[in-house]
């Protein structure tokens, strides 16, 4: 197949403050609670990207893997028993290092979000927020080969 | 605050096959049904990060608006009487061009997934795929200035 050749230059638009200063510390698995407080920092002069933010419960984090490099097409996560694809799993080392949260929405100050649910090292470049507004209905998700 | 000085280049892995030529063929607002079908048609190298996918019933695609430039710090969606911050909105002129999008999986075929709730161009680059694995209690979410 063809490839596109376009490029996509993404730049951060802040940083993720978290408890997280290497990623042993950072729950993994399925299982995994993510309560984690930590606070979503942008830019200032992006602030007004904000505005009415705060009638909202949850949102997506969308990030950068930004210690990693490089990728694998397969990948064995803590709670696999053999490797599957990248794409299945959550891995850092992916095609484009992105990464995607829900948090939960706690309050702001500013461009500064407080917010529960971070799994994310501290430091982490923000690249887009977004509101999250709807669920797949629970008996309707299956989830492969992760364990229930 | 400082900003970080880091830019991050992402490489398509992809392309969206969907029905839409033109975005104002596509469904548009929280009421809007996104049950149009389509097909991610990922680079043939990249198959084998797809071992496994088939179990999933939903996923996460994350791609790239690539129609877009520049952004507005304010957007007023056609459901909204007033602007929002773009990141309370799902806007195209996004600091980042970034499209989310979660997708109910259908079939796949080598490197191409059937998929069904495309709200995507035809032609639009997929930037990752992840696995949908969870929700937030219907209960527990709030969505701000959209209507119910």
């Amino acid at each position: 197949m063809e490839q596109a050749a376009q490029q996509i230059v993404m730049t951060p638009i802040g940083v993720v403050r978290s408890p997280f200063a290497e990623t042993q510390q950072i729950p993994k698995g399925p299982g995994a609670q993510h309560m984690a407080e930590g606070t979503l920092e942008l830019w200032s002069d992006l602030e007004s990207g904000l505005t009415d933010i705060e009638g909202f419960s949850h949102l997506y984090v969308i990030w950068a893997f930004h210690r990693s490099a490089g990728y694998d097409l397969l990948a064995q996560p803590p709670t696999a028993d053999r490797p599957h694809g990248v794409f299945t799993t959550r891995s850092p080392r992916r095609p484009n290092p992105i990464g995607l949260t829900v948090v939960e929405l706690l309050g702001r100050a500013g461009s500064r979000l407080r917010v529960r649910g971070v799994d994310m090292l501290d430091g982490t470049p923000i690249l887009d927020l977004k509101p999250y507004l709807s669920n797949v209905p629970p008996e309707r998700i299956r989830r492969g080969w992760m364990p229930d």
